[in-house]
């Protein structure tokens, strides 16, 4: 029994820090590098693939919309073709920090807005499949695990990539396995023996309880992990403890 | 007998055109392409370097400083450990476009600020030069032909890259065949047959003739071309045809 | 009988130029400069409103989206609160300009997708004309000339702000009086004599002969002139001509 | 007995955060704002604005070069007259937000590596007092207390504009009244009792203690505050009794 625990790192920019890297990092075993585009500069790139490799976790690139203003979080009316070019540039800007530092860049997990989209717009995953698929065939694509995993997957390997699914131990869901929006009551999770239960129900028996009680299926991949906020931590401590305890293995997410 | 002409391009950005690229790649056997910071966007890389395919011509990094509105022409007080930063997200971006096309990076030629500031400082040469190794060792590193080239090249050896080094035809030399400024008079030549004729004489006899009239001794490897002007395409035919006239091979730079 | 005739202008950024402003300025009674968003940059700014100045036409903001890349023309997921500080933002920085040169800044026209949106979205006019009365409740705020012109103008002057309508001389319009989208052909007129007669039914008749050959009402107090493309100028001196000979005023917008 | 106590403030950027703006503003009389360029947004200005005017603070524009990703801290090849243009921009920006919330703006304090370079020079001080003389004459220059503080208010007199003076209790000074640099041990004071000490020092009997021992000379109106590092706080609110106890009223800046 294994899983992956990733988060999303190197979002500071210039001046600007955001989240616990350093601390993050070692309750982790993969992580997703913003590129520039939302967050992240190259001085921050450089450091953070830096300290993936001395940690020894697998790193991802985390590429955004061009909108740093709105760290990458709303929508803009680019076309797949578009975002396809934004990936290719991102991509390309992280490789070569992992190049040079002689690691390995393992998957892509788009932020934000087009994490968002992607769930509901086959062509942009099959834009976005096929970008990576040019540059490298092994790279992994990350998408939300639920309703629409299987369609995306079966649309990525169309284009040889594979896809792994991601769930969220500290996020609420519908009984049909989509998120609940932020926006509403109960969203978020912030007991971490809340989060852990619900990591130990994604990892060992593949659903999670929904917001009205029911469970709904939800065959995740790897999990992620919040450094943002204070309780990010915490949270974070207490569902790695809590898998390692059940015998989980925490390991880098690997092609399915 | 050969002689590299390059050109910079893919300089546009968003609406935004600039120089006339689809004409002057004609003309040359090597472009620069701008990486994102100081001119050209990911939509413009991936034309151009679907252009250069097609055309079958060389394909450089031309990195600049994060500076648009400057367009990378004037110095930031940037360290070479920053500038190095700036270089491997540049190159990285754009090498993720010539890998998705099938084709080959073979030069970083820095941009403006950069290009002049390494004439001088040795050490922003070693950074660029071990930044550019830590990504791929064949890659060549161009600076202006003149005065400090030597000094340059020996640097740059020493962190495993080769240098290959530029000049002007349609600039005025000092007699110690460093570049005129562009603010005072002659400083740029318009004539396409006399342009022709100092291409030739760098060609066929490294040296050019100075502003004062004197025969300077100038080795160059590559000469640049300029597109951006409504003069460039009658000056660089001129040149490309009065070398060819004389028996010079027009051929893309390589290691020395 | 008058018109006031506009156009876009200080679109340029940095190395880029855009239109044909020297010229195109001799055309009109009434400018919109655009403000660093999504085209224009301070040093462009202060000339435009010196050439404003010099050419004794009227000065409006044109702000836009965050979107240099985009040339504002994509919409981008902001609420109208978000917009309303952007608009505060370039319309202050343009009016500090106009007040160094001494000149009124006497209109704002929203730029691309903002223009667009708020032909449908009244919490967006609401919130526009709402930050321009904080300013200044003489500014006048532009809008299409349409469907929806009279809702629009109830709304700002809701918010104690007076609308202008605006046709466009060299665009199809359809049935209902919406402009015919640039994806369809025959949406751009390039007819000099076409785009003549056009504006002198929408100045003489208040209405213009729609795609399908009916005549469709238009009640417009400013006619759009492009100076961003080579047929520019034919077209708007022949549209200025027409009008002129017709005895109709060129005059600056001014509140209906 | 009086002085102004003043902090940098609004230096957030869309996801990021800057500083303790909500506390710190309580203990000063005057903030200087960012208005866009090495940081703050239109978001941010809006609503540092709204806290300034709830908390009966003096307003001032604190404008600095366009380099978001270098804070504005490292000098650009700019000329004087392209600076005047970024101010122009920038004061008008927040100017707007001030107009809109029924504010004044009172001073312009440059930020980093432009307050930096005005000491050294006039044409720099120039270029600054005429463009914001050719705004509003009754803007206050904030520049650094010292050696060259005459001069610079001898030119800005000359453009119509007044300057204050700026001193750092939490700064080190040579014994010639300028700020040690940061790099040199014992530049930064962290104590809130030597702070204290110097703060009274410089308002009591305009002079501070160098670093050597020695006293210099130094006539300061307005004393900086930082409010973004932890310690922050406790030096502020250390100064401010200190000299409330000393019977100094904290009392905004005025002309001079």
């Amino acid at each position: 029994m294994q899983i992956d625990l990733n988060c999303d790192m190197g979002e500071g920019f210039g001046a600007y820090t955001l989240g616990q890297d350093e601390e993050i990092i070692t309750l982790v075993s993969s992580i997703n590098i913003a590129c520039g585009f939302h967050a992240g500069d190259p001085h921050v790139m450089a450091r953070t693939v830096r300290l993936a490799r001395r940690c020894g976790v697998a790193i991802g690139a985390h590429p955004g919309l061009p909108d740093l203003l709105g760290f990458g979080r709303r929508d803009m009316a680019c076309s797949p073709e578009e975002i396809a070019d934004f990936l290719t540039y991102q991509i390309g800007a992280l490789l070569a920090f992992c190049t040079a530092e002689g690691v390995e860049l393992r998957h892509v997990k788009p932020h934000g807005a087009l994490y968002n989209r992607a769930v509901q717009d086959e062509r942009l995953v099959r834009a976005m499949a096929k970008t990576m698929a040019r540059i490298d065939r092994n790279l992994l694509l990350v998408g939300l695990a639920g309703r629409n995993s299987r369609r995306m997957a079966d649309i990525a390997a169309e284009e040889s990539i594979a896809m792994v699914f991601e769930a969220f131990p500290d996020r609420a869901y519908t009984p049909e396995g989509t998120l609940v929006s932020r926006r509403l009551p109960g969203a978020v999770i912030h007991d971490p023996a809340e989060a852990t239960a619900r990591a130990l129900s994604m990892v060992l028996d593949q659903e999670v309880a929904a917001i009205d009680g029911t469970m709904a299926p939800l065959a995740a991949h790897t999990l992620c992990i919040h450094g943002d906020n204070p309780q990010g931590m915490a949270l974070a401590a207490a569902i790695r403890g809590g898998l390692e305890a059940a015998g989980v293995a925490i390991r880098p997410m690997r092609p399915v």
